[in-house]
């Protein structure tokens, strides 16, 4: 069983890259651990230098392999990359989907490259809290680039995938109509599309599709990200769409490492462009506004989870059951015991 | 503009099965106003009568064909069904995706049909809170049956499917490794699977999968629901795995009604022997349970919206920006000011 770690060396091991220590800070976080929060807090100050790229799309569309392909061409590039890999699974089981992960595994030889899955449990803002913690961590480990992949089409999935300086979506040919709906709906948050599978019939076709739906939008996929959830700062009025940042859609084989490179290459131009437009600024707002956000969710929900006691809740349910009392009473007499 | 009805003739039109008043009733839960509290409790004394199929599956497994011709399935057996319809959306742009919803308004003539789509805007368990006060009045109006399809495959439309009496899960062949191995985590909600579109290249390979899936989960399927997530209550000692339930996988091809009649068939054995074993008390309690965990996680963001003036978060986005604080720091202290 190997030692505990102090706080001050978890962190100490994080700023220095110490791998092991990086992932046992990070179980820490993942865990909701009692000194996560002081681990974090006392590594933030040196976070800001990783660009974070979110990559997401529905599944099928082979968006594992093209994050292995990219972190592939990143390294070509002599730049580091971390890899968060955020995994749908049951409510029930608590389990991983390791997928191709076991391919990304592969890369792991190399110290420019960490790789951590996570599973969704936990849900109500406690996964994008954990996440951004996990973030931070490798940011302050000193990751050039850090990726984070939602696998799924959820609204929780976009919105991690949207907690990044550079969003990509990824789609696939012929996932049917209403698989072309649903990218409707993710094109606004796109800084970047990309067809993968490009060598299956209808490629072109999907490419059309999707610069016809960006056309139609209006623009909308460059408006300005503060869409205002809970605590998300309006967006002020001076805060016009970023004028150009052009949205592109791109093809790949990622499989055969067909158009990877091209896709890196537009990652890094919308990393520059987000500096020299000044708009960084205002996706890091919106990102920290984010973080406490999902921060001060967590906290309630964890707060909540410890005040009340398992049973209580089942006198209720009973009660509820033998009609004594709907739902909605009750759960206005539990909140003003709770509150 | 049509006269603003009061609470007591939205309560009284919902149990009369009033369409015009269910429809606006809905919509004042949808957009949680200020009475919306009053109709569900006033109503909830008549539920229980409906039986709840939640109906969920990846993009295109075709779930909203089958569900269309699973009403019209309903209808021929002469019984009232009514359709949630939980689309994922942007959380910008807020519309609900139609699909092939404008298919189910053909069905809209029939009284025996209520059809209704709502969008997923308003995360953070506003959405479970929400479709299970949409299923109150519904259930309360005298619906049959009320199916609740979920389109996606992130968690919150796993937790909004499997809040119901039977879950069917929807396959369909061909749509790639990922989504095979994200169907073993869905695996173990399911109560009935569906091979739908089950005339195409690959359907019985995919039955195959998942009835090996099935048997290598051990009978995962069957076990309790009670998963406690924060307030549900722990399984008992003598909740068994519920026996005499076996989990099958069918074949459809929905857009020629094929294995529909069969689907609906099953779903009502189920029905039938939630009743009697007894495991219908089980699931009710669960829902329950489920039921108030989302109400007062709903509430308390409601009131912390109210709370938080933007302003207020914006100072902190920026002195976190400035690197005064550190967002880990910052929740801590906006939590104190708030509870």
């Amino acid at each position: 069983m190997p030692r505990e770690r102090t706080t001050d060396e978890l962190v100490d091991g994080v700023l220095r890259g110490n791998r092991l220590l990086l992932a046992r800070a990070i179980t820490q976080v993942e865990n909701e651990s009692e000194n996560a929060r002081a681990i974090l807090s006392a590594v933030y100050g040196q976070t800001g230098g990783a660009h974070i790229v979110g990559i997401t799309g529905a599944p099928g569309t082979g968006k594992s392999t093209l994050v292995t392909a990219l972190v592939q061409s990143y390294r070509a590039a002599a730049l580091s990359v971390a890899v968060v890999a955020v995994d749908p699974t049951s409510p029930y089981s608590g389990g991983a989907l390791l997928g191709d992960r076991v391919r990304m595994r592969a890369l792991s030889g190399d110290a420019g490259v960490f790789v951590r899955s996570m599973a969704t449990r936990g849900s109500l803002g406690g996964l994008s809290a954990t996440t951004s913690g996990v973030i931070t961590l490798l940011d302050a480990a000193g990751f050039d680039r850090i990726l984070v992949e939602t696998v799924g089409v959820g609204q929780a999935e976009v919105e991690i995938a949207s907690a990044a300086h550079t969003t990509v979506v990824v789609e696939a040919p012929g996932l049917g109509d209403e698989v072309q709906a649903i990218k409707a709906g993710v094109l606004e948050i796109a800084d970047i599309l990309v067809v993968n599978k490009a060598d299956r019939s209808g490629a072109d076709r999907t490419v059309r599709a999707l610069e016809l739906a960006l056309h139609a939008d209006g623009g909308a996929a460059r408006a300005p990200r503060h869409h205002g959830r809970l605590l998300a700062p309006e967006p002020s009025s001076d805060a016009a769409p970023a004028d150009g940042w052009e949205v592109r859609v791109l093809k790949s084989v990622a499989a055969e490492g067909a158009g990877v490179d091209d896709l890196r290459q537009r990652i890094e131009e919308h990393h520059d462009w987000l500096r020299e437009s000044g708009e960084i600024a205002q996706r890091n707002a919106h990102r920290t506004a984010r973080m406490l956000e999902n921060l001060i969710h967590a906290e309630l929900n964890r707060r909540l989870r410890k005040r009340i006691a398992a049973t209580r809740l089942a006198e209720w349910v009973e009660a509820v059951q033998r009609r004594e009392t709907d739902p909605y009473r009750a759960a206005t007499v539990i909140l003003q015991e709770l509150v």
